[in-house]
């Protein structure tokens, strides 16, 4: 008995940073994934272990169910069918079970999301042997939500299998959950999130589990209808960054100069408000699809300007800007800034070869290129059979 | 008998486009000189001709001046005692010298500085044979307002002979203007301005008469007192612009994004406010000139992602931004942007040799690289030999 599931990153397309200081911020699913698959032993198997793979890191972790069961024993008999906060005794037990895995003392963030994955596990699954692989398409700690994918897609595998969701196993293919499957993913997954993160806005993991784009605002997510498919290219600098000491510095930058940064937050919520307005547009209205490209790089480009005003780029985003700028298309990065990943917008127009010489200039500076559609499904489950 | 003289160039520190949306802006002169000297031949010479040599260009003409009198009788008799704009008539006549010196039709901008020179000198000198020699340590249109300074230096070497001004011609070495003498300068200079460019806004010969940082709004000039000696790097990117054509994209975008750029707009006002504060705060006041270049790098780089936000940076901007950003300076475009100069604040404790290297860079990828201080004396005088 096996299920796959897959979750989408997350990208900003308007916002970050502005929306700590009360403007609307835009994003949007990007068709890169996290790949969870869970598989049950058959009895012939007799294997009684918890099994995680890590295909892309090339590591694998084993428990025996018992194990987990001696340190967690207020699991197993009664499930939890309504998502609930990891308590810190729970949490300490875990952490047990981590450290007997020997996970390097420098890999903090692997801890987290083993912790996380027993978490949900315990959680959902109770105790029954299986064995979970998971793989990505997302760069680890970049700003596109791969935490969260890994949240997302590891909760609906494991909720595939309860008794809370209920799915038609016959269907061929990748097919979405129903809305309230989706509610309780999405749930579960900000748990899984909380114990990674601390305080998550709680936006990667609903955009990873619905898709699409959302709207955001002071704390409240408006998912957008959108009508038209975006192309993107985006280009990782590999750059590490302290989205903390970003954040820290954009707000003292905002008392030291408070007339001037409050009038960019505005700016700021007027381009993420135009920007919904565009994407919302129907699809064959009086705009064309490269009309509302470009008046999309427009505000991309001007939202730029704004970030670089608020002192989050870097030398390594000014590079893929300067690199994009020359084959005239706009740029923005994306997320916290100070390195991690641009956005470009790829018109549907721009031919095959352009987006080539570009990503080939790109990639010679050191950086990772991606290309995705952006504002595609959200979590997505397949039964049986690979897919 | 000879006289020198020597006027700066001009910089824009923050507010260029915005101005033109009302905003505040602030403009410093900047110690790069254009030089004209003026020597009258003595009878011995039995020189009756008027001589002007470019000696950037190695470009001489020479006129008869006969010859001026006959194409321009409504001068020479009675000389303007105050400044005048040049009549059509007037400049029909200047263009025909200007023609008999078979200047390559492609120098549009010569032609308009040699008519402007032909100007002045028979509203201020009559038909008096002199030789007049330019030098200029400005590049050329690159928005550094070498054609103002060029003007402000003639008109003030022109007038250091009229009638309408007495000097100390005792003095050694550079000398300034007293206040009545400047205004004169400064007017005559605007009408020079004129004739080159058609509608200037009169920054650039005030800054470069009267030197010092001047904060400019909706037409009308504040001259600031300047308590602090800021240093910068000034890189040329030789790259041409079309600033009537940059102002114009910004109006357009401002048409497109109303909201937007209005903020934007404000927020580049209240920048340049600051900044003028900052350039005026008491000398040893309880900040240190440390502190204060800090703010003022800020600011700097706040201006700079407010223009980006306008769309009037430039791949080689950019460039520039990157190589500046590496070693931790804070730049930002001068004037239209679209290439032209980029200005780099030059703090008072950087080592000689992070300069050096940082042009050498520069210098590297092609573009020229100026030091210079800013804010520093306008028109100056010195009679006799070369000083």
């Amino acid at each position: 008995m096996e299920v796959r599931v897959r979750a989408p990153g997350k990208i900003i397309l308007a916002g970050e940073h502005a929306v700590v200081h009360g403007s609307t911020a835009v994003a949007a699913s990007v068709g890169l994934y996290t790949y969870v698959s869970l598989r049950f032993p058959t009895p012939s198997d007799n294997d009684d272990s918890l099994n995680l793979q890590l295909k892309d890191m090339a590591l694998e972790f084993s428990w025996p169910v018992d194990r987990i069961k001696e340190a967690l024993p207020e699991f197993g008999s009664s499930l939890s069918p309504t998502p609930t906060s990891c308590s810190i005794k729970s949490m300490k037990s875990i952490a047990a079970l981590v450290e007997e895995q020997n996970i390097p003392e420098a890999k903090v963030e692997l801890a987290a999301g083993v912790s996380a994955f027993l978490w949900l596990y315990s959680c959902i699954q109770g105790f029954k042997p299986v064995t979970v692989v998971v793989n990505s398409e997302l760069p680890l700690g970049s700003g596109l939500g791969s935490s969260a994918a890994f949240c997302v897609a590891l909760s609906a595998a494991l909720l595939a299998f309860s008794d809370s969701v209920s799915l038609d196993m016959s269907q061929q293919g990748w097919s979405v959950f129903g809305e309230s499957e989706l509610e309780l993913v999405n749930k579960w997954a900000f748990e899984g999130e909380k114990i990674i993160h601390g305080k998550p806005s709680g936006l990667d993991n609903t955009v990873s589990t619905y898709g699409n784009i959302i709207k955001f605002k002071s704390g409240a997510l408006t998912r957008l209808k959108s009508n038209m498919t975006l192309k993107m290219l985006i280009t990782n600098t590999k750059v590490g960054r302290n989205t903390k000491a970003l954040v820290a510095g954009v707000s003292e930058r905002t008392l030291r100069h408070p007339d001037a940064m409050s009038l960019v937050f505005n700016a700021v919520d007027s381009i993420s408000k135009e920007l919904s307005a565009i994407i919302q547009s129907p699809a064959p209205d009086d705009l064309s699809i490269t009309e509302k490209e470009e008046k999309m790089e427009e505000l991309m480009e001007m939202n730029q300007g704004l970030l670089q005003c608020m002192g989050v780029s870097h030398a390594s985003i000014e590079t893929v800007l300067r690199t994009t700028l020359k084959y005239k298309l706009a740029s923005k990065l994306t997320g916290a800034g100070g390195g991690g990943c641009v956005l470009t917008l790829l018109p549907t127009l721009l031919s095959e070869t352009v987006v080539n010489k570009v990503i080939a200039e790109l990639e010679s500076c050191g950086f990772q290129c991606l290309t995705a559609a952006i504002g595609g499904k959200g979590v997505e489950v397949c039964f049986g059979g690979s897919s």
